[in-house]
């Protein structure tokens, strides 16, 4: 089972090309679509998803993520074995997903081996449908990422910044996903179940409970969400227009 | 088979989530995505799309439908089984496909006797992938529902009221669906063929024809639709925004 | 294995349906989604992405195109038999991914003979559902075409007409997409690559180069892009808003 994760959008042909190229190498491969919606370009927000993915996946299932701003330049294309697979461009798009998978190797793709399986040129724009996708295509029809790829240290994978900070009583926070509800998620997980969640930088001191109806239409909560990580909301509404915020901002937070 | 009609939008882990969650529980099952962005939260809209792909599905497929405001309050998650299989939230959700089913008998999902099949906490925020999913899954793979639920009476699931109604000569009919080309599909099935269809609110008579290419361009008309339902349209344009109308309205029309 | 590409949205019961019904007539079919999100009626952007995914398919795919602004006119519903299977309407669809599958024959659906396959009346304004669907499936199942349709000359089918020309040293090209990244690509393949693209209508000599990252963030460029056409692009910008072109337009364009 190969899961796909792109922000290649959902009019073209790249995310059809890329399917059949995958079944080209491996007719049986069972080809899950998460989201062709990324935001263009958000390595974080593709951390996230596929994170949310790998939690609930069985073992040995691969996982295929494309945000790649720098595809055609000297960034690695990368495999990272363990109980599940990552075949991701290494730009810290692992960085999430790295957390539950219990990493044993890593590979580097070379581009040439996988020439060799699907006997396409690697076009320098379309690494999905040359690179990705066949080497997924591959894992999944049991193909050891040895044959088509040399091994690189698990410590040389580059990682985003995304750790929470606590300096006193207050959490540094990163604002790591804002879904279709205007739902704000934090990366904070772990914690203790507060009564309040203070933001610090917006003066509001919010009702921590368990679901987005306990409080009246319009009105802001902090919630476990579904993730597991703090979430913040307005039930009906948009938690991230009404504070402005966005992926990548930093929030101070208590917890009381 | 399992089919998918969610309000979740496509840009996040959620989708992805609930299927890879569903072959977690049964990795054989064949998901099909219906669609994902109904209008969030608009039960009618919903109940109208899965009638749809009800009508066209094999003898027992498992048609799963999370369109869920209620989520985490006290409305029942349950199953209806009859020809095909419904798996939706008890709000209203199953009162047009259940016209097509021939249904047997209807459960109350029990959360915990789920927990046991999945293995993970049931959050209160997604029960798409907690409950719903997982729930399809296993009566895909050939569980009974009554391993995992309570039987209720089939007349006790709440309805919305989509029925037509008739005074005089004039039909009380509720738009149901408004498509992405602007068609306004109204309530009303089964009727003899008319020769004009007359918008008393609009005071609009219409020619009743097969297709739309049979008005010029930016005329109105009614048809038979692809749904057997009573649908006005505007050829290459949108009779909803002619109109002003939108799912739920009211509008009295007489056939000619 | 079939590919589905349409102009239906992805927000209604239409995808669904017509993929349900698919299963119905061949449980076994393994179905694709490409788009269902092409510019609504546009023919030849259809016609480029089914083409693209052509390129990239194994032998014996079936493909199925539902761009079709004449459904319910006489406009023929066809299949082309060759490497793979085109199951389009007869209205130019079909023109560029003709160039890669080596037709052999060709077939005029009879919408009679396939009522005998699925047992549902053949609806006047959803041909996918009840057509191009259900021949589809039969085919992908093995069944002939001869067996639901009559043979047509090869050459009678619908072109439109994407040739590229050249005048003197001065290519008369068209627009054939425009990408969500905003590239514009031009019906020239199998050039000699250059050194710069002058494009004639806006005075602009552009540099031709492997990728977008190779210019600074808001120039423009000539690549060959990954579908071997000549492509327009503006690194992390819109090349179609910054000269303001669309799908159908001409270009004059020097190679220097």
């Amino acid at each position: 089972m190969i899961t796909l994760i792109t922000d290649f959008g959902l009019r073209g042909p790249y995310v059809g090309e890329m399917k059949v190229a995958m079944l080209k190498v491996n007719p049986d491969a069972k080809i899950v679509d998460v989201t062709h919606s990324v935001t263009r370009h958000s390595i974080i927000e593709g951390s996230f998803v596929m994170e949310q993915v790998v939690k609930y996946s069985p073992e040995g299932t691969v996982h295929v993520g494309v945000i790649d701003p720098g595809v055609g330049t000297e960034r690695r294309a990368i495999v990272v074995e363990g109980e599940q697979y990552l075949v991701v461009p290494d730009n810290g798009l692992a960085t999430l997903p790295l957390k539950h998978i219990k990493p044993k190797k890593a590979y580097e793709i070379i581009p040439q081996e996988i020439k060799k399986f699907t006997g396409w040129r690697i076009s320098s724009t379309f690494h999905g449908r040359d690179l990705f996708g066949p080497a997924a295509a591959l894992i999944d029809k049991g193909v050891s990422p040895e044959e088509f790829g040399r091994e690189i240290p698990l410590d040389s994978l580059v990682k985003l910044n995304l750790e929470s900070r606590k300096v006193n009583d207050v959490w540094i926070l990163k604002v790591i996903y804002v879904d279709d509800f205007g739902n704000v998620i934090l990366n904070l997980e772990g914690y203790e179940r507060p009564k309040f969640v203070e933001l610090l930088d917006f003066n509001l001191k919010l009702p921590y409970l368990d679901t987005y109806g306990l409080v009246g239409e319009g009105e802001m909560l902090a919630l476990p969400g579904s993730h597991d990580y703090l979430e913040i909301a307005v039930n009906r509404g948009s938690a991230a227009e009404r504070l402005g915020v966005k992926v990548g901002d930093e929030l101070r937070v208590r917890l009381l």
